[in-house]
């Protein structure tokens, strides 16, 4: 590596003459003296320096003498430098990334996201968006999961028809799997416990604040639950370990983004839908955007929760692999997360028995055929089991307070978007 | 959760009533006596019974005493069982999952993937897997590597315009990404060092026994190196957390496919491209696969090393984006991994200046505009970079002796297989 020290060790290097490298985040240069900021990976370094100066973005590595700076960031700074620029940029960024504030609108920060994502507020919401899933899989590892990677391409267009991207796959047609869903079932009968965490795909004709043409899901699948409470109660210690990881990997983002992270309740509230309805005064048999909100406003106001867990959504409204209520079969035994707003999560308990498949089918119109691959599994024994998906940029969106979730995607892929 | 203790646990247990709950691995119905071996998660446990008793793959759940039993796995058996079965098969699996060897042909095996992996032999392969990427992240994560997440689905088949699979996207046509590198590269800009897991995707027209239509690619890349040698460090960094993580992580796969793993030399041994073509008496401006495995035989050979890096391939065979030696401008600073006789990583030094892109596109006979999106970090300046991308697959294969990638992923995809 080119020999250097990072920008937040340089407290440990007082005195010493050191070498730093790292981007120009900012140039001044005044009548008697010059500042030179520096950006690497662990935060800025303020170099004193006099003379011409190479532009924001230049690629630099600064040798100089590690002072105490009342002024610098972190207390130190370097002066008497000698500067090598390691290459130049060839034109000024769209915006000024070293400002406090993003002085750009959404379009031109995706249109340039190579280099605004330099911004130090953008790279924040990344930093949690990673540390969000380092604390999925931890925790899932500590509870006796398994990784898995499941095909992107499948043969037919199943789980929901519409929504599908087609693909030439050798002069035939397929389809972008739209989750692993099938797979992670079928894990079960291997591992039990199982996760992955990957990109999915949906032809979503709307442009909308929160949904993307493709998005990285958080999933993962459990047997041998008694039913979707169950599925509940580890998604709440997912959900506890992703706050916590937060808190831990990326303590200096939520300090850069002034962030505070929910609490999570040891046992998050949970209302059923028909009680949802009743307290959003709705007779509609899903919930609208709107009502989701409400509902997460009064289980703040009621519950001191930013969390709220509804269940038992109607069968008509849910895939046809969804386990009813034993009780009230025309309600499911899935479940939405709310959090801060909007549906966060998806789960509940699957059907596992073959016979139950076949006559889910059949009550939907449909023949088992397009589903021989995956009714394979439940044709040799499967236990009862659940599972749930979690939209990571919804979560990085709602942690970081982001209006759309185009905010907390690096490269976003929507109706209209298809590069950078 | 179904109350229940783990079969790895029975010897805890021992005296007590317990339940146990998992598939019936193996019946055997004896004149005096029978026996029902349950598979769960951790292993199997026995179980003394009497009568009639449920076929293999049955879902169950026994409740018994732990008494200490000689011919027992463990050591420890359940005695005076209550037996409930939670689901029964339709079908009895294509062969039997009980018998120590796998009992049927590659192409069975993946026909029938959803019951055939819970063949203890297959599973543990997949296992070893998971273990594998949780080192591969382990090992980045210590060393200040940030986890990215990029687009599948990108505007234009840039990389190389073969073996590309189309997508219709809203009417539009797209391509799905062959590889990151184009955005792993851009996110050097932004946080020095990245990785991503994740499916790539190659239309590739021939069957071997070592390519797949989708596989999973570990990828990272890092700024501020000297040179390719930089990054062969942190590969072996990798390499060496990576089968660290299986030998702690998955023991007990190791042990029940009986396998030894690879030492990972402190510097793993590196021929030049024009030494492996004089080693190996080749004329030609790459290397076959016949010529890796002799190559990987020679290093184990004369270094005792199951990894042999061969470096400074030929520019002409490498992608635009490589850096050439500066002493040799013919010769990249790329570089293969060769393990076990096979090419398990490619890698190297990128070019880090714009006009170096525009240079090398332009010689290549093309213009920048397909590549603007990419080309945009380089605008704004990027350090001296290089990374790699290692084929899980591949890996597991070599670790396990799987003579076909095939055996070592769950639902492979290639010309011929585009299901389950």
């Amino acid at each position: 590596m080119i020999s250097r020290v990072m920008s937040a060790e340089l407290a440990e290097h007082a005195g010493q003459r050191v070498t730093i490298a790292g981007w120009v985040h900012r140039r001044r240069q005044l009548k008697s003296v010059s500042f030179l900021v520096v950006r690497d990976r662990t935060g800025l370094a303020q170099v004193v320096a006099t003379g011409d100066l190479p532009p924001e973005e230049s690629v630099v590595r600064v040798t100089g003498t590690v002072v105490a700076g009342e002024q610098a960031p972190g207390g130190y700074e370097l002066v008497a430098p000698e500067v090598d620029v390691l290459a130049r940029p060839c034109a000024a960024p769209p915006f000024d990334l070293y400002r406090p504030a993003v002085g750009a609108a959404l379009p031109t920060v995706l249109d340039h996201a190579p280099v605004a994502l330099r911004h130090p507020l953008l790279r924040a919401g990344l930093e949690i968006s990673a540390a969000g899933v380092a604390g999925f899989r931890e925790t899932l590892d500590r509870l006796g999961f398994t990784e898995i990677h499941t095909p992107k391409i499948v043969g037919s267009a199943t789980e929901s028809g519409a929504n599908v991207f087609g693909i030439d796959y050798f002069g035939r047609p397929a389809y972008l799997a739209q989750s692993p869903q099938f797979y992670k079932q079928a894990m079960v009968g291997v591992f039990e416990r199982v996760y992955e965490v990957g990109p999915v795909f949906r032809a979503e004709p709307h442009d909308t604040v929160r949904h993307l043409a493709q998005y990285t899901s958080l999933d993962a699948e459990l047997g041998f639950v008694r039913d979707h409470r169950d599925v509940m109660a580890v998604l709440r210690e997912v959900v506890a370990g992703m706050t916590e990881s937060v808190r831990l990997r990326a303590a200096a983002a939520l300090d850069l983004l002034g962030l505070t992270l929910p609490a999570v309740p040891a046992e998050i509230p949970a209302v059923h839908f028909t009680e949802a309805q009743r307290l959003t005064s709705s007779g509609e048999p899903d919930l609208a955007p709107a009502q989701e909100r409400w509902l997460s406003e009064w289980a703040e106001r009621e519950h001191g929760s930013a969390f709220l867990f509804v269940t038992g959504y109607p069968m008509a409204k849910r895939p046809f692999y969804t386990h009813p209520d034993p009780e009230r079969p025309a309600y499911s035994n899935g479940f939405d997360l709310l959090f801060r707003g909007m549906e966060l999560v998806t789960g509940g308990q699957r059907l596992h028995r073959y016979d139950d498949y076949v006559r889910a089918l059949a009550e939907r119109g449909e023949g088992t055929q397009a589903y021989e691959g995956y009714l394979q599994a439940f044709r040799y024994g499967m236990p009862p089991h659940g599972g749930f998906a979690l939209g990571l940029e919804r979560w990085t969106a709602r942690l970081t307070g982001a209006a759309n979730v185009r905010w907390a995607t690096a490269f976003p892929r929507d109706l209209h978007r298809l590069s950078p």
